[in-house]
């Protein structure tokens, strides 16, 4: 089958013949229907910092978002069939530790990560453990299918900081803060304050219903943030940007007795003034990583099946998945959204 | 001052000129500028069973939801000023019970309630204690602050199950019932179903989004649940109807996990059996009496005023305080749904 | 092997050889080193109309609280070896329904319940599926390591209604209730009141720390608790007796605001005054079915490795299995509390 | 009267003769049976550079810790009247901000802080607004309702991270620090983890049950932690130490999926690496400033009135108000724990 294939420790990636993965017991074989880009492949490909010591071990087959179509099981697998239409957990669990055994397997202990520390979905087909392999909705096309993860990431966000009825600031406009819009907007969520460094993205964040679209650069997003919140501060804010500066600037209009959900992964680290930001505020702070496996999967599955969320605007582009450089530039200079990819085309 | 007084006990009340309220140091007098009927006004109305033992002392002026303007405030009061745009939140705490000093006055161990224990709104002016009248933002129609108080007890009830991506159903399709319907519309429920005997009623929740509105007189409505839940059940239900047949149903279509908001008031015991219905479901019960002083509030505010809720089909009638009778006569026979009284109109 | 085996569907059972089990892929053999006596296996013997309609199928194996040490394993289990000591789980979830997907497999949407459904533990040896085989420490007695079924039981109700700090009731003290004082006790309840008819019962309530031990058939429970809380009810009450009576009475007694925890099954409905006993209240009521999976495990773990929970009191008897006729004989008449059955003596 | 008073805006306070407090009419007027020395006193007191920018007035009476007897009350007040025992809240609500409103009254978006924004109670008698006067049980001696209000921030923040059955850490053993691991013992945590670098405290803290009292100077207190703890981790920790070092330190113990209570006010930033100190983790992190008013007190109340809190080895001296300097010196040297003064003794 071809596949993008992360073949050294350094720069690129290449679409190679390769062969079809065989299935331990506990496997699918998924026919791949639509993959999409994320942040973290654009590391992999570029070998960064991170990629470098995040447990990659080339040759490995790229990519972790995907949906597609169930095309053959390992032996021990009982809740999945040949024909399923399933959408890709990133998160594999190892169902022995202790978050495991404690309802939190999301984060369990020995946490591996499709396409990272396995071979992935930017491929006809993709080997993943079957309860990795998600079943969703017909209705559901299969570019929706392939940002399920991502935009389940948002989802629990906003689902942890309960956005109804208060006033939302999301740093960050890339696909995950994107999504995490959409979600509050279809949550019920007041005034939604969206920044990000880059037009066209804030622009996005309009298209999304943001009230406000602030530049950071240009404009003072802490001010403003006070203005339209009646000088109270906002009720929470979602990190999705990573940036130091932006989430320290998040708790200068966060108000007293607000919440604030982290996502973003900053590369250095930051620096917090624990009396004013945190205590004397008694702000609340949740770590987000991933999906609650799976009730946040079944909650976004209702909610994309009635329609409630608006992500047309995010996925920016469509392409074969022989064009996968092409998708990479797209997302390295800002250009591109989401970016789905799809390996039947050629 | 003209009001609408409730002068014996028995059937009827008297639209009459009263002498304006006197005010203690405590209270605030409120020129009311909208009024709305709800079921008790009725109850008293009519006097029925439940108004005779409810500790009301006719003659006593009737009504309790309203918004208006702030006319005069007495000695102690210091939150609020003459031209202050207010609703009136109709329970009345002591301020030194247990759930006062515990964060729950809206259920104070001495709670009285406005209109129903003191004079009420339907009138001129209304004399309310200061806490009670709560500002809201001026960009609100009178018509919309006057419903503050039975919407707030039907978004309380909705953020209580965490509508979000779930499945919900409403039963009885009263004005909190509808209500509800549009808070979970608009706070991002999957599938809505919305049940009542009444017809119109029934197309007052399709107008609001309900994704199935039923007839349990004429359909099966556990049928109708299960089968729009794959057969799971619903994740939530809130009843807004006191019907006993109604809940016990509610119970059998109830998801196991899953949890309920119990807002109207049965005029009988309700006979439940506790294993299938609650513990081996681990169903989650709350009642619901009123708004959480103030934070429901807040949030009420923030979605009215982002123009989240569709209210507008839910205010069927608005009309002159003096043709108060009609008003009963409207919902009386369910023909009219929430019905506005304008105490400056003649 | 030996074996309590409940032969035909009318009263009474029989000690018998029988063969040891043969596992399934996913089972594990266990050791049995001490199995205890709980009320549904006295409707099991006693052929009740509940047992009548549990879906025992005779002849079976009965017992279902059990602690031993792993004989045997099926093929394809991975977290448990032979020599592992462990505890069993009542509770075996299909894996694959709506709340085992949602983390809620402890009320499985296909729930099978291990002794009844199945055959049981009152027997040399045990099978049981791998997954409700839980390790626990081997500083724990098998005793104390038999009744961590109905001890988890309780525990989650009290970590559901939060006791710390809070006037607590429990009605009913039979062993889960007595479970629940303990634990009470040791989460920091301030008063705890304990309700039963049994003044055998009454008096292990005192053993464990109850501050009053009322006995409904002679004291005003109502006026106790009234007093005992200055008048304001108690903050939680926890109901393990399934009595009707008692629990109507108990939301007489509950504070505006209050929790509720049902883990007892009424044998017939309840009739509640929705209006006064829960909304007007804003109770919120908890159904409990056991133990989370598996997160209630952990902390009885850490609580009892800790010696925090004293049990002592509650198990009354330790015999041979063979004896088991005296066992029943002891909770039928209340005479024991919790009476231990050990396989291996003769 | 006599009072201790902060004269100028440098090192030091002189006992003084001073005009008894006029009462405004919200105020009540409290004779001081004990009052208690804080850390925040002696900053004050030495003149830290925190003290210079805490918005304090001098000349002002010092001091914020205390229980009396109620001598006088303003015109306004209702619910106190003279004789009646209170502990004093710190938290001065204005009662008009979005936090006021909103349930958070405690986070006062105005907050002041009684003795340090106004007079205090180093003195015979003491004025504070009448909200901040809680009354409590008389069974409660003078010294103990004298440290209600350090020791309701250590209960408040055991009830947040719900320490029942948990593997608990508390970094810094200074009597907020020494209260946690009281109140975590008597609410049900298993292994309880102390640390500071004052041997003398970590003395104290084994003495209220600690199970491991750790100098981080000398012992590898992650090591230690991961090591009680099976390599897992804690499931929370509270910092009352302000050490940014320890706290930093706390992220490498804490388990995936933990909590964290954030008390102490460092004096510096701290860096953190958000990736696996909080999002990795999913940490829950929340900041707490004092006591929720006033449910935190009630509990507290009830806990103390059962004497399910051992505070007896916190109290370290007690001494006439006179003999503040000598009590000053105590705290400092860390000789002294919580010093007690008498304003009645000579």
């Amino acid at each position: 089958m071809i596949a993008v294939v992360k073949q050294e420790r350094r720069v690129g990636a290449k679409l190679e013949e390769v062969k079809t993965p065989e299935l331990g017991s506990e496997d699918v074989l998924v026919k791949v229907k639509a993959t999409a880009l994320c942040g973290t492949d654009l590391h992999i490909y570029e070998w960064s910092p991170w990629a470098q010591n995040a447990g990659i071990h080339p040759p490995q087959i790229m990519g972790h978002e995907f949906s597609g179509e169930i095309a053959a099981v390992g032996n021990a697998v009982v809740n999945l069939t040949p024909g399923d239409y399933v959408a890709g957990e990133t998160h594999i669990p190892c169902g022995k530790c202790y978050q495991c055994r404690n309802g939190q397997q999301h984060i369990c202990g020995n946490l591996k990560l499709f396409g990272v520390h396995t071979d992935g979905c930017f491929a006809e087909y993709a080997k993943i453990p079957a309860i990795c392999a998600v079943k969703i909705p017909t209705t559901i096309p299969p570019e929706i299918g392939a940002v399920f993860e991502p935009l389940g990431t948002a989802l629990r966000a906003s689902l942890a900081v309960k956005v109804a009825g208060k006033n939302v600031a999301v740093i960050g406009c890339g696909p995950i803060g994107l999504f995490a819009i959409a979600c509050s907007r279809a949550m019920g969520a007041a005034n939604i304050i969206a920044t990000d460094v880059v037009n066209e993205r804030l622009q996005l964040s309009k298209e999304l219903g943001a009230d406000a679209s602030l530049n950071p650069a240009k404009e003072d997003v802490v001010d403003a943030a006070l203005e339209m919140t009646r000088g109270v501060g906002v009720d929470v804010f979602m990190d999705a940007s990573g940036s130091v500066a932006a989430i320290k600037q998040g708790f200068q209009y966060l108000r007293k007795g607000g919440e604030v959900a982290l996502i973003g992964l900053p590369s250095e680290p930051i620096e917090l003034n624990l009396g004013p930001d945190i205590i004397f505020k008694e702000a609340k702070i949740i770590g987000i990583h991933g999906r609650e496996m799976f009730s946040t999967w079944t909650q976004m599955e209702n909610m994309i099946d009635k329609g409630l969320l608006n992500l047309d605007p995010i996925i920016s582009h469509r392409m074969p998945l022989s064009e996968f450089e092409k998708a990479f530039e797209l997302i390295k200079t800002g250009k591109g959204c989401k970016v789905i990819l799809d390996p039947s085309q050629t």
